[in-house]
């Protein structure tokens, strides 16, 4: 098995930085977890599998490149310690075209989510609620930078990801395909969550950032989650979670 | 104003240990937002505030000590970058006696929970959701690991945290206080979470870490969170987040 070309240690190393990452349409999953499944989702978009020379773990049968490296060249390649042997470089997933039809009743949009853990744990959350897409505004952080694909599992591989330039582009983009009703969630003195009985229907609900919360717009209902016990605010992941399985308890035959 | 004598410097250091945090009834904060906080809800338990010289936050009025370091000597005793110039030093709440009768109307229980800002946000959202206490056996992370706290927002400082040595141990104490029944999270296979009257009544809901899940108990009833996008699993804390606002929704006069 042969070992890395100089141009693929170039650009494993220049997909670690931002610059790099950004310009380019190619991304690292990292991790036993996150190959795993990065390769059963989309087999398709793997450029490259690398395994440390004692790398013993499982993965999916695959026909891309393969290389082995020894140890240390290996683990000067990893962001992490915890990188289990395996790393991938894939081709990031196509976006839905921007006139393509919404897949999901309701349109679920981040605003300036900028800390990579909580990005990655609402897409990981939203794709266990059953959402097939999720929106995001430029100021957000990039959804295919390796410690986001590792706190969503690698759920940027089984999601439709849209993105725009600024909320309110976004805006004009879903009420063109039909969303009526647009819901701007706030820490405190929005209209209850949990009385909103339009809340998931031809709509969109908009989460805002950890710093700033959700950018205003014009007509957009503000809604809150109920905080019994006076905290200042909930995490933006852990409200997301909230209103992502309120969706999902809503749509449970009891 | 003084600098930190000896004592304090050693002291300091050591509880950044995990071995020196164990054997001690003190704890460390970090940050202008965990130490506002932490100073508002236990101002008693404030043995010593260290701000670096160039701090000019608004911290909440205090009769503690107060010693003001040069910046690199600061950043010499601080874990993360981000401290925003200040740290507190704090002894750990008194957890509540263990035949006190219980503040909640369910017992939250929190197994092998391992990973500090799981356990940390956890705490967060419990707060959130108004809950007094949380429950947790041996084999979770210390919850007054700096980590944790900033997780937490000093949440900490809000609850009543109740430690036992093991999951058994605690379920007999939790049957002596009228709990009389146990609820099991599974990621699959139980009883679904939403259909589950009585999962608020007289019970106690035991979550499971990100290793291995909750441990086995007797006459424990399964149940799952449906997960209709057919992903693995949720994170611990997102299934925590779930379940303690699926409690505030059914609190909800609507």
């Amino acid at each position: 098995m042969p070992g890395l070309s100089k141009k693929q240690e170039t650009l494993i190393r220049s997909l670690s930085g931002r610059h790099g990452r950004r310009g380019s349409d190619l991304c690292l999953c990292e991790g036993l977890r996150c190959c795993s499944e990065a390769l059963l989702l989309r087999p398709d978009l793997v450029e490259l599998l690398v395994l440390r020379e004692d790398f013993e773990g499982i993965l999916p049968q695959l026909d891309a490149e393969t290389v082995r490296l020894p140890a240390q060249h290996f683990n000067s390649l990893c962001e992490t310690i915890t990188s289990q042997g395996v790393f991938a470089l894939l081709k990031k997933p196509e976006p839905p075209a921007p006139e393509s039809p919404m897949q999901d009743s309701f349109a679920f949009v981040l605003d300036c989510v900028s800390d990579p853990g909580n990005f990655g744990t609402i897409l990981r959350t939203a794709r266990a609620a059953g959402l097939k897409e999720v929106w995001y505004a430029k100021g957000s952080t990039d959804p295919y930078a390796e410690k986001t694909i590792r706190s969503a599992s690698s759920s940027q591989f089984a999601l439709g990801l849209r993105r725009y330039e600024s909320l309110a582009e976004l805006a004009v983009q879903l009420r063109t395909l039909g969303v009526e009703r647009f819901f701007r969630t706030t820490p405190s003195g929005g209209r209850p969550l949990y009385g909103e009985a339009q809340l998931f229907d031809h709509s969109a609900i908009i989460m805002g950032g950890e710093a700033f919360g959700a950018g205003t717009m014009e007509s957009a209902i503000d809604v809150s989650i109920p905080m019994p016990g006076g905290a200042e605010s909930l995490n933006v992941a852990q409200a997301s979670t909230i209103i992502l399985f309120e969706h999902v308890r809503r749509n449970q035959k009891l």
